[in-house]
């Protein structure tokens, strides 16, 4: 159950497949050289390892618990948390302005897959505090950064994000939170649920960003505003002073991801907690959508990151464990069961899930930080579109992966699967959160095909299509493994091409039909997305290995990676586009009492 | 969380599918009509929903435990258990000759389907009980059978399997627990791990069928012999005596069935337990054999039930859960789930499986009936040959998609489906165990290319292939649903024969090349079975909507699952055969150390 920073994957991506030059180059962002991606690789390796992963069994098994009107993490949380923050790590990726170490995101985005993989339940409070601190950075007045971004940039404060209620969850236009007007502030009442870190004692204060709903405002999603609600009101010498009138009234009772308290919390049960309006008034949905790129990005992150603490854990088993003689009586003794064909099919569909999910989570964040920083106003807007067309795949496609590769992490185990002191099952039971929150993967399905894609007529993913063409012609060579790939994705590029044609057409005149095949349609996507950048992973390790620089191991392991994704993942795009265009509607034909 | 037995589904199947008539004539078992079909499922839903099922949740959260040495069920499981065993439903499917019902299996498989459903972990008690009982049947010496059969069949005493050991799982060859004979009995010694039911306080004895080797044997599977140990020995008046020298040391913390106890048992630390011999030395595996079908079919039936009692609870949620206005704007509030495309995939995909699955395992329990019964040996030898071939295909992919449907029940929750109370999880946690125990699903795998296609030269899955162009032929009318269903079943069993000559060329030369596609092979021979079984089903109830019976909506749901099967589940079969007979091998070529 040890974790083991997988760097040499990460240098190559970063260095060689994404391109680390373009973007350290940007104004704006700290530069970067390779020597300095090695030492933060290697000072995060050792800290996800050695600080965060030893934790997270026991994270699991005690879980945050609410005791006395206070949230206890369980032991050793508080003081990893004081090491993650006195070590830099909360503020790599964030402006120099407010103390932040203004690394590229393509640098951050290694990071938080470490953290999430060594401990994906420690990693949500600063996941939700980024959120929060995306929010404040955007939209904040100077005076509320000066007063709560330092500190939470730091991370001796977290923030969290309040959005769902009981009848509110993926439709915010319902929510019912009060907000009334007082002087300078406002008065806050009402109940949150799935609050992710709503409380906790690993930090001196805790601010919410709260949505809620003034008197006078709109129904619907347009009467929606965020206010700053913290669990101490902070003093005019930026200490934590009196405590405002809101608690965690419960913790759930979850699946996994024990050791993170997901609160129920309650605002205002003494006359209302006083918050702070972020923006306008009737604005709290749109200042949302800023943070919604990173967050989601993060959450896809969890479904990269628990395939590969699953696959470090089941590629141990598989070495180590000694089961039965091999099937084409090459020993005539048992062997370690890594030998055997079906667990190596096993082993490689978890080790390319990696590989594509990874590549193209890091892709997107290099994308994120052009979309910020390129002095090419162009080039910005060209990235921005990228980015806003891949994060729904990215969030849900990995995320999917995530749920199904960590089951096949069980299967590699056999009967020591399903015991919990394996540790192979937490992380089946916590990759199951990631397709749920922040927006369930039916509604990133939704956001990818009503949002990203009909509302340009389908010009950003067509010219996606078009960047994966080029790819294609930019693979030479006829060997074996090229060779295949490239029929492949040529295959099912033109799945994707035909499919969004037919996505297209059908939206307007037949939403319910398009939207049925939303999800597959995403799957669709990822699987492209992710065998385009397989093949861009192939012509760097082409070039890699045709320097000679003594890693030809390596290389060449993702010159077989590429293969396999070839061989096993890229084939079921056809049936994807079979799925989506083919279907006759039964589901939709059936009554609802039929069911 | 509640449960109630899906009866209409199972009559249809019964009755109008697979066909009651002939199982129910057959010499040697019960005589059934469908009136009684009708009492018994009627009578069994209710046990199931009223005992059973509102102690699921309560076993899941207390789970078995040791204390002081003594494994104690939670709370109200003994009662249900006496509640069990008077009720009669243990006996069912036994011998008349030792107190049992003799019904068909046909009958007896809904039965299990709704234990389980209703509570699966306390149905591994009845299944590993049923396993025992069949190799005493089988194997057992009259005295043997005299002594423990009656007591095991009404189900006063349970029976266990005790087969697995550490360093001896899949690989039995390699057992090291030891009998040594003295007298007229054996002293057995060792250690066995993973032992379903090994010790409970539900029952007045635990008859354990342990796998042992006595001094002299050869070594690996040729050298094990089966022994009957019972916890009491017992009395000559046939009632319970002196304890055995064996105990259960620990009971396993474990992903999902709590309530199950999965026992390391220690046998002979006083000096060695007692153990009658079954049958002849050195014969124990071979005597295995015969239980293994049916309890590879119950396995697959915990698959089948576990999506159903998930699907129950989705459906309800997804009717009562209001949440977003229609994406096509047909209302201008929010309405219930199940009115959004994407959930009603899910449901449907859902619903199909449930199906597919439940016809597929229906249909072989039939034919295990006429393997056993049917005066006609070539009709008894065609259908074994059916069973043989299909009970990798049932236990494999049934589980499989257990796993993959449970998740799909959560999702439809949204953030419900992650918190414990839901009752979503447990399923998800539930369904895990089933492709591991009684032979992992890659075993399964290996069972069907090695042993069931491979040694009579595919003679037997050719068989399958004319049955489902026969079914075909059948099938009329041009109605889209039927020509849908024709077609793509057409394709699929196409990629089938297809796929079954790739693997009869390339196993005997590429044997690692053909197992590393055993496992996608038996997804894609499961999807033509269940597609078989779906055809099968629309010419039932076109038949039936042709009497106009009264139960329209209820066939037409079926015509709309068949219908949506054809179009979700059978474009799958192209994508598999692609990814089995284009393989590149990169898996195989990928060294040890490279992973």
């Amino acid at each position: 159950m040890t974790y083991s920073a997988p760097i040499n994957d990460m240098r190559f991506l970063i260095n060689d497949v994404v391109g680390l030059d373009d973007v350290s180059a940007l104004p704006g962002v700290q530069e970067v050289t390779p020597d300095l991606v090695d030492a933060i690789l290697e000072e995060a390796g050792k800290f996800a390892a050695d600080v965060l992963a030893p934790l997270n069994r026991q994270g699991d098994l005690v879980g945050a618990v609410l005791e006395n009107g206070v949230v206890r993490m369980p032991d050793g949380f508080g003081e990893a948390y004081r090491q993650f923050v006195e070590s830099g790590w909360n503020s790599v990726s964030f402006e120099e302005e407010y103390g932040g170490q203004n690394l590229p995101l393509l640098i951050g985005t290694p990071l938080s897959e470490m953290w999430n993989a060594a401990n994906m339940a420690f990693s949500l409070c600063p996941l939700l505090n980024q959120g929060a601190i995306d929010l404040l950075s955007a939209h904040g007045s100077a005076e509320q950064k000066a007063m709560y971004l330092e500190k939470m940039i730091s991370g001796e404060w977290t923030g969290t994000m309040n959005l769902t209620e009981p009848q509110s969850g993926t439709d915010l236009g319902t929510l019912k939170t009060k907000a009334i007007k007082e002087g300078e502030h406002y008065r806050i009442t009402g109940q949150k649920i799935f609050i992710t870190y709503g409380d906790h004692d690993m930090a001196e204060n805790v601010i919410h960003m709260v949505l809620a709903r003034t008197p006078d405002a709109p129904a619907g999603s347009r009467g929606i505003s965020l206010f700053i609600v913290p669990k101490y009101l902070v003093r005019e010498d930026g200490t934590p002073g009196e405590r405002n009138d809101l608690r965690c009234v419960s913790v759930e009772h979850k699946l996994g991801i024990m050791a993170s308290p997901t609160c129920v919390m309650s605002f205002g049960d003494d006359g209302g907690a006083i918050g702070y309006l972020v923006g306008e008034e009737n604005r709290g949905l749109e200042c949302m959508f800023t943070m919604m790129n990173t967050e989601r990005l993060g959450v896809g992150l969890q479904g990269v990151a628990v395939i590969e603490r699953s696959y470090q854990q089941a590629l141990a088993y598989a070495r180590d464990r000694i089961q039965s003689r091999p099937i084409d009586g090459s020993s005539p003794t048992p062997v370690t069961i890594i030998h055997h064909p079906d667990v190596r099919r096993m082993l490689m569909s978890m080790r390319t899930a990696i590989d594509a999910t990874r590549s193209l989570a890091y892709d997107v964040a290099a994308a994120i930080d052009r979309a910020r920083h390129h002095p090419d106003k162009e080039i910005q807007a060209a990235n921005q579109k990228y980015v806003d067309l891949m994060i729904p795949v990215v969030k849900a496609w990995s995320t999917d992966l995530g749920v199904e590769m960590t089951s096949v992490g069980i299967q590699i185990h056999g009967g020591m699967g399903f015991i919990e002191e394996t540790g192979a099952a937490q992380h089946y039971r916590d990759a199951r959160i990631a397709p749920i929150y922040e927006g369930t993967n039916g509604i990133q399905a939704n956001d990818l095909l009503g949002r990203k894609i009909m509302r340009d007529g389908g010009t950003g993913a067509r010219a996606f299509v078009e960047r994966v063409k080029e790819t294609l012609g930019e693979m030479d060579g006829n060997d074996e493994g090229n060779l295949r790939l490239r029929t492949r994705l040529s295959d099912s590029v033109a799945d994707l091409e035909s499919t969004l044609a037919w996505m297209l057409d059908t939206y307007p005149g037949e939403t319910n039909r398009a939207a049925h095949g939303a999800v597959p349609f995403l799957h669709l996507f990822g699987i492209v997305a992710g065998g385009w950048m397989m093949a861009r992973s192939s012509i760097a390790a082409k070039a890699g290995i045709a320097k000679a620089n003594g890693n030809a191991q390596f290389l060449e392991g993702k010159l077989l990676n590429a293969r396999f994704y070839a061989d096993h993942w890229l084939p079921r795009t056809s049936a994807l586009r079979e799925i989506v265009c083919g279907d006759t509607g039964a589901a939709l034909d059936m009554a609802e009492d039929a069911f």
